[in-house]
């Protein structure tokens, strides 16, 4: 086993090789500048760390985790035109530097070029691959849409916002790892087990997203802290709000979320005053370390050695005590 | 072996069933509603007929066929996002009828979606199926690529021309053909030759297109006559005009070609006749034989029955004398 650091290096070199120039330039050349972008590659990294962890060369495992990565940037493509955002990761958007055609289209391709990376793999493998990768494609599409129908509800519900972020963001972490395991050919059991143990991670990492985009350094968060809230975000601080407050400050906390303001500052302030008051945002926490418990209790279940599951462990404390 | 209405009507019936309501309906309807519109369904026929060529049951092609048509829905509603065109099939287009985020979003589930219906075949087929899919996929995004590209260049050759319409048309047929064949295992070889015969009929069922959008009878062919002069698309009755004109005339056409007018009555005249004078419109027609003729060339090289050629030899003369 190598750490991080070795397979985040392992990884970016192979992204190199793979983005070769191709015809028609039009339609490749902003793939290979998303792809380019940087970004933690934390989904491939734990693909690579998986196969290892289940007895197998990284290098067998490359490929698959080049699918996940390509996949995971096609989402942002696409996403990013729905969003109508004009910057990703401090650069523009490719429908931005290009157009919403070029969007559209190199984000089909790359749809597709995710799957042609499964095409090395043996017939028994590709097909396990590629179906858990369609179950988990379809899955994030269904978050988005869940994610775009919330904009517009006014009832929905803790259990409702658990799922959406499930699926637009956690199995696809889940996915990312079981690639690994079913590469490495380790047990059904063993795959589905390191699933769970990344789904619920997954689902600790976003609920920690919310957290930080509130309650975030300015310093060091990186993204504009209070995003969330400026936009009316129905998040897991402001549901649960919504659910400890009394009905008088219910009813405020719903009328500061109705509106859109040129200086948010203060509205950021109260909002946030009302998360600590209400004792969401503790919930919030609780929440979280709630799932990365969950998350931790899976790994007893795994049959792989006492330092390997420490790693794991490592791997998912150190998600949960980011600051950025 | 059946008729063709046969080949029609089952898989009417299979798509029926395919279609029955999921969560988040925001996400599916609008799935339901482009699958359901309609249309002459070539392609899944083509899947299914070309299975019972080859000796296997046409119901074991069904998830095959149903793909192909799941793919082509795709294309349709991204296509038509990026043609900002409002409708389809004579009702709105999904964009128009939802809005842009449903029909990327839509889209992208489609395109999952025929992947997964490729699973209930057995690994091998299942490699084969869904390799043959990719590479088709990205084929048709490379042409579709290359289409808006024309838009803007002045310099494009017969040559290019004819490579974009392979892709963004013909290589689509001849993937639905050899579907069945794979499905029914028959040699590489006859696979081979079945995608060939397909892809051949493709770009004739193409230049065909073309021929009929200038000059067919507007009372038989349902869209616009003339849509493409209207919108200045180099097509090959373009090309071979520029080809054949002296200088004076190129000038003019290429003139006429250059602008966006409001009433196109006479300028629709004027390029048709430039079509028949520059013996272009009968370039083309042998054109569409030629290619034709390729195809049923290819048919000899197929080890099967003469009544099964025959067959195709018939769907083939009924696509290029077709006024619809």
């Amino acid at each position: 086993m190598q750490n991080i650091l070795f397979y985040q290096s392992a990884f970016t070199d192979y992204l190199k090789d793979y983005s070769s120039p191709k015809q028609p330039e039009n339609l490749y050349s902003p793939i290979h500048y998303i792809l380019q972008l940087g970004g933690k590659r934390l989904r491939p990294v734990l693909t690579l760390m998986t196969a290892e962890i289940f007895g197998t060369d990284y290098q067998k495992a490359l490929d698959a985790a080049l699918s996940v990565e390509v996949f995971h940037n096609f989402s942002l493509v696409h996403d990013d035109i729905m969003d109508d955002a004009p910057l990703r990761r401090g650069q523009q958007t490719v429908h931005e530097k290009w157009d919403l055609n070029t969007g559209i289209l190199s984000g089909d391709a790359m749809l597709i070029m995710a799957y042609q990376l499964f095409e090395n793999y043996k017939p028994t493998t590709f097909q396990a691959l590629a179906k858990l990768f369609s179950k988990t494609a379809l899955e994030v599409c269904e978050g988005q849409q869940y994610d775009v129908d919330f904009e517009t509800r006014d009832d929905v519900t803790i259990l409702e916002y658990l799922k959406m972020i499930e699926y637009k963001t956690a199995v696809l972490v889940g996915a990312a790892m079981k690639m690994g395991a079913i590469v490495a050919e380790t047990s059904e059991e063993n795959q589905n087990n390191i699933y769970q143990f990344g789904r619920l991670l997954g689902i600790a990492f976003q609920l920690q997203d919310d957290y930080l985009d509130a309650f975030g350094d300015p310093e060091t968060f990186g993204k504009q802290v209070g995003g969330d809230i400026i936009e009316n975000k129905k998040t897991y601080l402001y549901l649960k709000a919504l659910e400890f407050l009394n009905q008088k400050d219910k009813v405020k906390l719903e009328q500061l979320f109705s509106v859109q303001l040129n200086d948010n500052t203060e509205k950021i302030q109260t909002v946030k005053q009302y998360f600590i008051d209400s004792k969401s945002a503790e919930a919030t926490q609780e929440a979280i370390k709630a799932y990365t418990k969950k998350a931790f209790d899976v790994l007893d279940t795994l049959t792989i050695s006492e330092d390997k599951k420490e790693l794991l462990r490592e791997f998912g404390k150190g998600l949960m005590t980011r600051t950025v």
